[in-house]
């Protein structure tokens, strides 16, 4: 008997996408970008080699002030309105750890990103699932009940439908007492972003990413936007954490992303299109698809069954995402890789489903 | 009046040494290592550039599987037995969260390291620092008191003084019920390491940092070890807040370090001997110098005073750490820079004493 398990923090964790060694597989189930990162984000890696002994021999600079001035320049906002952390998951979890400090339930949709009852979780906070109507949306008069707090992702996933336009600002007036978490991480992908209203709004918070529009889950990038009141508290937090977060090369190549707007723009133009053909082939073969504005769509066959059709495409190295939860356990999750993988991806979801034909 | 402030978690954080963007400053203040790291990690950066954009697009290995087995092979345990974290800083914020969750007081010494009771705070969790000698020496037997678990860094910081053999197991041994931390940052500069009792005793977690002795603070790698219960409890809490927390370069970059044991030894040796030459030169200018096992020493002038030496290094761009707090403000923490550098900083510190023998 190990005496000391006792003290041991019980924990149920978020389990990640999985990420196959073997690289003949087509991974269309962790939402990642499909395109390389820009080449100016290489070419910091050549300069890291070339020249970055001495950065990397130092602690990096631990406000990664050279990272958020490029992202407030980017965004038109002043650096003191700027957090950055290890990916999105990193800024979240700082965020709950330090705005959701009551008793009081904090807010968010009953489906959604299946992190955020993980971070409630881990942090002893409690929460409530709110109900999407039967179309999975979400409406703000549902979260103008007392609340410590709300989170809401924009688009939601794993539906990828968007927010109506006036929702957010309208449930953000409704909150004065309770910090409102728009988490943005398919933004660049559709949708409305509610940037703007953090100059209005002092208790809104917009968290953003560098792993979907941006290419690079590899980096562990993300940040978010606010009040500099929201973004102090942040802070406060973060230094009792983990002094320095961002390491040497996350500072320099991120920085190289976000200073290649062509690159970007023409990334995000080409998975828009890939979405609208991605879309159109799977009604073709019979899945319903709801609205998405993200760099995925969600789908359900009106036959056959997710689960059968998420392991005949695993069988054929054709990796989707399915999620074992109420409500959605009939849905696949399909992120839009290249056009030459979605070809592929249709031509073995076609085999599939006419397999199944022959045995319905 | 900002109403979402009531909810905001209350913290105070801790102030890392200055980075200062200045080039021209000679570091003696973060106990970095004044070598380049390996030029094998200057090579895998450059591998990175080359061919890294696939890797840096997708997510990394959530469990850094190929960083784990090189750290294992290396040490010479099974890789169940490693956990790894954005710098030894986030490996003992997770510890704290799994291991430290009960009502009763955590132990550390009342000097060592600083974030040590910041950590505690933002987690909520007791604690109770106990007292060192008037040596500033740990003893075993000061351990032996009903606690929530135990930390303590060997060497100790500020200090740079080490536990002696024995005390450490015997710390482990009368505290079954508790998860005991020995805090191994600076243990490849001297003393005795506790790796092997990790081994026996399944209480016993050791972490250790590349920031220091591998020259890589830039890159935030650092890990622990211990019995596969203990890593199983860290990696539970860890994928409850980050599912990725090492991104592409550090695991790429941070097994290079390993790899390079000659390398690694010859940074060692050069600083154990320009420790040795610090120490006596500190010594000749009537300092009281606390015996080192570290990068860095720590001291105290028999006549003047470590503010004023500090802040008259400081006019002279020599950087070297002070710390206000009770028993040690009349004492210098400086890191062990190349031979150059503590030649002209001995040259600084002469002249300054000069002055103020004139003055006195």
């Amino acid at each position: 008997m190990q005496l000391w398990k006792k003290n041991v923090r019980e924990v149920e964790p978020y389990v990640p996408g999985e990420q196959p060694l073997d690289t003949k597989v087509i991974k269309l189930n962790t939402n990642e970008n499909p395109y390389p990162p820009s080449p100016l984000v290489l070419k910091a890696a050549e300069e890291l080699a070339r020249k970055g002994a001495d950065q990397l021999r130092k602690y990096p600079d631990p406000g990664a002030k050279k990272l958020i001035q490029t992202l407030s320049a980017y965004h038109g906002v002043w650096p003191e309105n700027v957090f950055v952390g290890v990916g999105s998951d990193d800024v979240l979890s700082i965020a709950f750890l330090t705005f959701f400090n009551s008793d009081k339930k904090i807010l968010f949709p009953d489906v959604t990103y299946s992190f955020y009852p993980v971070w409630a979780n881990v942090y002893d906070i409690p929460f409530k699932k709110v109900r999407t109507d039967e179309d999975f949306r979400i409406h703000a008069e549902d979260y103008k009940v007392p609340n410590g707090g709300i989170v809401i992702p924009n688009p939601n996933a794993p539906t990828g439908i968007s927010l109506k336009p006036g929702d957010i600002e309208e449930i953000v007036r409704s909150n004065p007492a309770s910090v409102v978490i728009i988490d943005e991480a398919y933004i660049d992908f559709g949708g409305e972003t509610a940037l703007e209203l953090t100059r209005e709004y002092d208790n809104l918070l917009v968290v953003r990413t560098f792993s979907k529009s941006r290419s690079l889950a590899g980096l562990r990038v993300g940040y978010a936007i606010g009040n500099e009141a929201l973004i102090d508290a942040m802070n406060s937090v973060k230094f009792s954490i983990n002094s320095y977060t961002m390491n040497v090369p996350s500072i320099h190549m991120g920085c190289a992303s976000v200073n290649d707007k062509e690159y970007f723009s023409k990334c995000i133009r080409q998975i828009k299109d890939t979405r609208d053909y991605t879309v159109e082939n799977l009604e073709r073969l019979k899945f319903k698809v709801l609205p998405s504005d993200a760099n995925f769509v969600f789908a359900t066959h009106i036959r056959y069954k997710a689960e059968d059709i998420f392991k005949a495409l695993k069988e054929r190295k054709i990796f989707v995402r399915y999620f074992k939860q109420p409500r959605i356990d009939n849905y696949l999750r399909i992120t839009i890789g290249t056009d030459e993988e979605m070809r592929k991806f249709f031509k073995a979801l076609r085999d599939i489903l006419h397999g199944f034909d022959i045995s319905f």
